[in-house]
């Protein structure tokens, strides 16, 4: 029963919405432990890799397309979650969008702050060039702090006219660090898993001093002509969700090929949590599907 | 080739846009003379009928599922069409959806302002319900001015308690009579069909005197919660762009399951225009699926 299991999860998020805020270490451990708990597909090879000195994974569904890749950026508001933390979600997309994935382990802040992850994405996605990838076999996908990695990379990838990748699905993207969509105010109460004080940690991890409209830091507030197609699925419970509407609602005004998804009731990323809850299945389904469909143009 | 295509549609528009406000008679005779000129599939049955003394036409195409229904609202700014002008679009959907469809001759202002209209959509829905027609074995759709019935035709039956059908799907609607999105001004240029001068004769002659933020008459005010799930498709070169952009994000923000699909440079309902333009029978292709997946569930 979907209503059960997504019962059970706000419990547990809104218990540790209430916890007192974990210093860094204890919030990267606690996701991790939390991450772990969640089953993973067994038949999802994962092979540790680096690039340059960071590490990555390669994650291969059976049957998987090896010709088609796609590049997968984590969430965690910039501070926190890895590659592994990841594997479940990177995996079942890749899965469904009949592809093999390279999920990476960009540097974190507030050691390494913008623009470390950022150039840490982009190059991934020049490894990829470089091993003879073409990049129309590319599409690229994260969640949260993920999200806005990918627009990002895409919007610095158009900039310095590299070959673009075939398109992008976000989950829940945190494209905002000036946190001003509406949605703060009028989903505080309905979402149980983020506050705007965690997000202000993250923010000013991230932003190290910098203005929280700085356009690579911030693509809600980037030039997104010339970017391609990309997908967008948002809950309706919660605080970012006008980070979605605002990002669909520029991409339309640019002339991008822009397509929300907004699921009632769905909390953030709540595709993380596929293995026990059926939207979270249908979700990735739906994304995979989307990403396919660019993948064979 | 799909830019040609476009590029001639668009010189045609252009040079209609040109020309003098026409009278209410003329704007229909040339309405229908304009639309009648496009192709139809041959393969569509087209039964005309009556709903108490307004006309509808039943469009049944090769196969379709005479237990699957389609509720079709023209477009027209409230002022010109009927179910012959759209017979096309119509058709061409039904066959997407795998249904067939019952398009209907609502009455037109001036002559019929507010909520003439409404109430022949609402008595056509209670119609159907009334010949055995289940409601979950309905879907609305709706171009324009049609797309507005659909979403105030869903508000309406809602608030009445009504059982509602599975969802809907809408073309560039026109649902803020207000005529307040900022594409007034962004998309002034760019879009090749719609002038603010032609919809503002529309928007008086449908409210007649009345308020232009009156829920029913713009649903864009009107309370979203409870509506079933529907998908929008705009043309990112349209005035309309931010009816569509802010009935999503005003969906979004009332928990209604709502998909907005923005397709660059196109115009104003031009999946009308499938018969000469492959993004027209792409888009109604995709609308298609969408309202098949909500009926089989």
């Amino acid at each position: 029963m979907s209503q059960e299991e997504l019962n059970s999860l706000r419990a547990i998020w809104l218990a540790r919405r209430d916890q007192p805020i974990p210093t860094v270490a204890e919030a990267r451990r606690n996701f991790e432990i939390f991450m772990a708990a969640m089953p993973i597909a067994a038949d999802i090879e994962f092979q540790e890799i680096h690039i340059g000195d960071r590490a990555a994974a390669w994650l291969t569904p059976p049957g998987a397309s090896l010709s088609r890749t796609l590049l997968f950026f984590h969430g965690g508001g910039f501070v926190i979650g890895n590659h592994k933390t990841h594997r479940g979600l990177a995996g079942d997309l890749a899965k469904a969008a009949g592809t093999r994935a390279l999920s990476i382990d960009y540097r974190l802040a507030p050691e390494h702050p913008f623009p470390a992850a950022l150039d840490d994405c982009l190059a991934a996605y020049r490894w990829l060039l470089e091993q003879g990838v073409s990049a129309d076999s590319i599409v690229l996908a994260g969640d949260s702090a993920g999200g806005n990695l990918v627009i990002s990379c895409l919007a610095a990838l158009r900039d310095s006219g590299a070959p673009l990748p075939r398109g992008a699905c976000l989950f829940s993207p945190w494209v905002d660090l000036a946190l001003a969509g509406d949605s703060f105010e009028s989903k505080a109460a309905a979402d149980p898993r983020m506050t705007r004080q965690v997000l202000q940690i993250y923010q000013d991890a991230y932003l190290a001093g910098r203005d929280a409209q700085t356009p690579l830091a911030s693509p809600l507030y980037a030039r997104l002509g010339g970017l391609p197609p990309f997908l967008i699925q948002v809950g309706s419970d919660e605080l970012l969700l006008d980070d979605a509407t605002r990002l669909a609602t520029r991409a339309a005004h640019a002339g991008v090929k822009v397509r929300l998804d907004v699921w009632p009731a769905m909390v953030h990323v709540w595709q993380a949590y596929a293995p026990m809850l059926s939207e979270g299945r249908q979700a990735i389904e739906e994304a995979g599907r989307f990403l396919a469909d660019l993948l064979v143009r």
